[in-house]
C-alpha cells in the first residue's frame, strides 16, 4: 500500500463502456510494466469509470514519453483522460493559513519527516503570527493583511505567488477568509480546504459553536476541494469524534484540533498520490 | 456500571448554586442508602444542575414513600425538581413502525432477553407487514392505516392506546409518518425517534439519498425526542459509519440499519435508566 | 458496491508475475462481459496476486461451462486458480450454537431479510434452549449434547449432517465447544468462528473477565476461519468498542455482544460475496 | 469540561464504606467551594471508592493549608488518602526518546500551546539525532548513549537529571530501551510509556511486524504506567484504527503514529488533571 519510490501512477477516467479497464491494463502489459497496485470503480449511476495504476516498469528501455503519446492513442478510442505520475514527484503547493496553527503544524511535520511528498512554495496568512513556524522550516512567509477594502488585491498577492512559484496545489489550513468567486474558479479541483463540521451540517462561521448549540453528540471535520459555494465543494475525507454535554463550545474547539489535522493530512495525502477523482461535483477517492 | 437489580436511582436537576451536590449525597448518607453509582454535571452556561445517584438501601425500615416526602422538603429550598426510580421499574411503551422491521427486531430481541427494562404495551402500525413479529412475542398488533384525510383520527387512536396502556414512553422506531404539532405537544420529552442521518444534516425524507448526492464520506443515525420542529428536537445519541463513492444510495439504507438499531437501542436504554436530563432543548446524558 | 442480481464473481490468485490482471480483463473483454467491480492486490512480500471481478455478460450466449473452460486454459499458463459463482447464488450453511443467541438472532434476521445469501440447512446446538428461534424461522434444530465421553461421537453427528445437507459453510456462532484437530481439519478454510476477543489478545475461555483482569480500554471480537490452532486461525474481520473501569465483566460480555454480531456478519458477508482468500495463514479481504 | 483556570482539584480514594461522598462533598460545601465538575467511582469487586472534584472556592478567605488539614481529619476516618492540586498547576516532566520524533514532536506542540500544562525539564535520549527539534522549543536535550555496558550508569545519569530538576512526571515517548527492575521500581506511578500495539497483543519488540504476521485486521497503541513487568504496566488509555491485508509492516508503522501521539497525549493529559487512580495494578480514568 505505501508507494514504492520506483512506481508510476496512472489516473485515468472515461464514460463507462465495455473495455475500460482492458485497455488500460493490456497496455500496461504490452509495455512490460508491472502492476503494483490498482483501484478501478464503474460508477452505474454517472456511467463513469475510474481507474488508477501503480506500476513498474520492467525494461530499463522504459520511457515516459513514448508511454505517453502510446498511451494516448488507446485512451482517445475510450474518450479517456489520464494524467501519468512519475516516482518521487513531490508537488508544489502553498500553504494558506491565518492565526490557528495546528493544521500548519502537522503539515510541516509531515512534510519535513517525507510522509507527505509536497514541495512546499510558500506559506501565505493575513496575518504574522505564524513566521517563526515557517522559519523554523525554512520555508517563505508571506504576510498579505486583509480588509475589505483591500481583499481583491490581497488576493491577486496571493495568486501571483501561487503562479510565480508554479505551485499545483493550495492547501487551507484554517484560512479563515472567504475566496471571492473568481479566486474559486481559478482554483477548481486544486484548493483543499478543512473545515471544522461534518459537512453539510454548520457551514460557515463558528461551526463548533453551532454544534455546541445543536447539542449534538458527535463533532467532525471535513476536507473538500472549493467552489464557489461555500463549504459545498466537493469532499475527500471527513473525520468525528463522540462528544457530550459537557463540551462547552472551547472543549469542541480544542477536541476538534486533531480531527482537522488527520483529516487534512489525509486528504491531502490521497491527493498527492493521485487517490482522488473529480467528476460532477463528487470525488471517487481510492483510499488506504 | 450495570445496574443492579437492587438499586434504586434519583434523578435532579435544579439551578445552578452552592451545595447543590452536597443535598443529595447528605440526605442518602442521612437514609444510610449507600451510592453505587454518581453522576452529575454543572452546566456552566445553561446556570444549571443535573445529578443522578444509584444507590442501595442499608436498612430494612428503607420507606419508599418517606423517602420521597423527606426529600422533597430538602429539595424544594434548591428549586430542584426529581425523580425516584424503584429496582426492577419496567417502563410502559407503545411503539410505532411502519414497514421497515430492522429497528422494531432488534428492540424486541433486547426487550426478550431483557437487556431493555421495558414493558411494551404495544405496537403500532400504518401497515399491516409487521403483525408476524409482534405475535411471535406475544404482543397486540394495531394496524392503524393513514391517509391525509384520516391523518387526525388516526393520530386520535395511537393517542388513545397510549393512554389507555398508561405508557410512559413512546418509540418511533423507523415510523415514517410526520406526527402532528399536537401529537408532538402531547409527547413532548417522553417520545424518542430514529433518523436515519447525522443531524442537522439531512432533515426529512430520504436522508441516505441526499447523502449520497452530497457525496459524504461518513453516514449515521441520531436518536432525538421529537418536538414540534421537524427532526430538530433534542438529541439523545448518534452513530456513524465510514462509506465511500462506491455506496449507492442502497447501500447507505443497507449500511445504516445497524447504526440505526445500535442508536436507537442505545437512547432507549439511557432514557430507561434515567441517564438522559431535558432542559433548554438540549439534553445531558450520563452515558456509559 | 451492493452486488447486482445479474453479476456474476470471478475470484483468482496466482503468484506474481507481469500479466496477472491482464490475462483476467481481457478475457473478461473477449467474452463481452462488462466489470461492474474490480479488485486486486499484488503481495510483494508473500509474492501472491489476488483479483476479484463481478461481471454482467453483455451478450445472451454468455455460457458458464464455455466460460470455465475458456478461462481454465487462459489460467493455467499463470497457475492461477478461481473459482466462478453465478449471480442469485445462496450458499448453503450449518450454525453451530450453545445457549447464547445473540449471534444467531442476529444471523436469522439478516437471512430471512435477504442481508445475507444463506441457504441455511440446519442449526446444531449442543443445548435445547435455540429450539423455538429455529422453528420460527422454519429451519431444523438438532440438540445434539456433547459431553467428554461423546465428543467424537457428536462431532461425527455434526459432520454427517453438514455432509447430507451440502453445506459449503459452517458458521460458529458462539459455540463453546472446542473442536477437535480432525474436525478442523475437515472443516479448513470453511468455518467461520466469532471469537469474543482483539485477537491474539484473550485467547481461550472467559476472554472478558481476561480483559477486565487487565483493565483495557478497549474490547472487541475477531472473526476467522478455524484452524488447528485454537483460536489462532486466519482473520477476517475485528470490531471494537471503547470501555473503562466502570465496566464489570457482565457489563463486558453486553457490550460485547452487539460487536460480536455485527462483526460476525460481516465476516459471512464477505465470505459469501468470495470478497475473503486465504494464502499462506492469512487473508485478503475485499471489503465494502 | 475544560478546566477553569481558577478551580482547584482535590483527588482521593479509600475503602468502600457508607459516607464516601458525603465526607468530601459535605467538606466542599462548609468551605464555600463550588463544585464545577465531580466524578466517582466505587468499585464493588474492588471494594474502593475513587472521586474527583474540580471546584472554586467562593471565599476570598481560602486558604490551602487550612483546607488541606481539615480535610485531612475527615479523610482519615475513611482511610481515605487524597491530592489537592492548586489552580494553573504545571507538573514538571522529563522525557526520553529515542530516534523516532512523531511523539516527541506532537507533545513539544501540545507543550508550547499550552494544551498540555507541562514544565519540561528535559529530553533525555540515547540518541543525538533530535536535539535540535528540543532546541528550536528552548529546552535542555541531554544525549546520553546506552550499551549493555553502560547502562546502569546510563539509568543513573537519568535518575539524577530526573531528581535535579525534581520532574514529578517521566514520559516514554517512544524510548526504545527495557529499563531496569530499579529503573521501574523508582519511577512506579509516575511514568507513563507508549507501547505501539493493543496491549496486551504484541508485547515486546516489533509489534507492528507482529501484527502483519498475524493478519489482524485493526492495530493500536496502549498508554500505561510502567511498571517491572515489560509492557504490562497499569492501561490509561489506548487507540485503534483499521487495517487490510494491503498494509505492509512499514504501512502499519506509518498508520500507527498518528494513534500513538493521540493515545500518548491524552493519557498524559488525565495524568496532569489527576484523572487516574492506580489501584491494584489498574486505573480508574474519569476521561473526557
Amino acid at each position: 500500500m505505501s508507494r514504492m519510490t520506483d512506481t508510476w501512477i496512472l489516473a485515468a477516467q472515461c464514460p463507462s463502456i465495455l473495455g475500460t479497464v482492458d485497455v488500460v491494463t493490456r497496455f500496461l502489459k504490452e509495455q512490460h510494466c508491472y502492476i503494483t497496485e490498482l483501484n478501478s470503480f464503474d460508477d452505474r449511476l454517472g456511467e463513469r469509470f475510474f481507474i488508477r495504476a501503480e506500476f513498474r516498469p520492467e525494461l530499463d528501455a522504459f520511457n515516459e514519453q513514448s508511454f505517453q503519446e502510446g498511451f494516448e492513442r488507446r485512451a482517445a478510442e475510450f474518450g479517456m483522460t489520464f494524467e501519468l505520475t512519475p516516482p518521487a514527484k513531490r508537488t508544489g503547493a502553498v500553504i494558506l493559513v491565518s492565526k490557528a496553527d495546528h493544521c500548519l503544524n502537522d503539515l510541516l511535520y509531515r512534510y519535513r519527516t517525507g510522509q507527505l511528498p509536497l514541495d512546499i512554495k510558500a506559506i501565505i496568512s493575513n496575518h504574522p503570527d505564524l513566521e517563526s513556524l515557517a522559519s523554523w522550516h525554512d520555508l517563505p512567509y508571506y504576510h498579505l493583511p486583509i480588509t475589505p477594502e483591500t481583499k481583491a488585491e490581497q488576493e491577486s498577492q496571493v495568486l501571483d505567488i501561487i503562479e510565480d512559484t508554479g505551485a499545483e496545489l493550495v492547501i487551507l489550513a484554517r484560512y479563515m477568509q472567504v475566496l471571492s468567486p473568481r479566486m474559486c474558479e481559478l482554483l477548481d479541483g486544486r484548493a483543499i480546504n478543512i473545515h471544522h463540521s461534518l459537512l453539510p451540517g454548520f457551514k460557515g462561521a463558528k461551526p463548533y459553536h453551532q454544534a455546541y448549540e445543536k447539542g449534538v453528540k458527535l463533532v467532525g471535520a471535513t476536507a473538500h476541494y472549493i467552489n464557489n459555494d461555500l463549504d459545498e465543494g466537493p469532499i475527500i475525507a471527513q473525520g468525528v469524534e463522540p462528544v457530550d454535554h459537557a463540551h462547552y463550545p472551547e472543549d469542541l474547539v480544542a477536541k476538534g484540533r486533531d480531527i482537522e489535522c488527520l483529516t487534512l493530512a489525509r486528504a491531502i495525502g490521497y491527493h498527492l498520490e493521485r487517490r482522488v477523482f473529480l467528476y460532477n461535483g463528487r470525488t471517487v477517492v481510492f483510499g488506504n
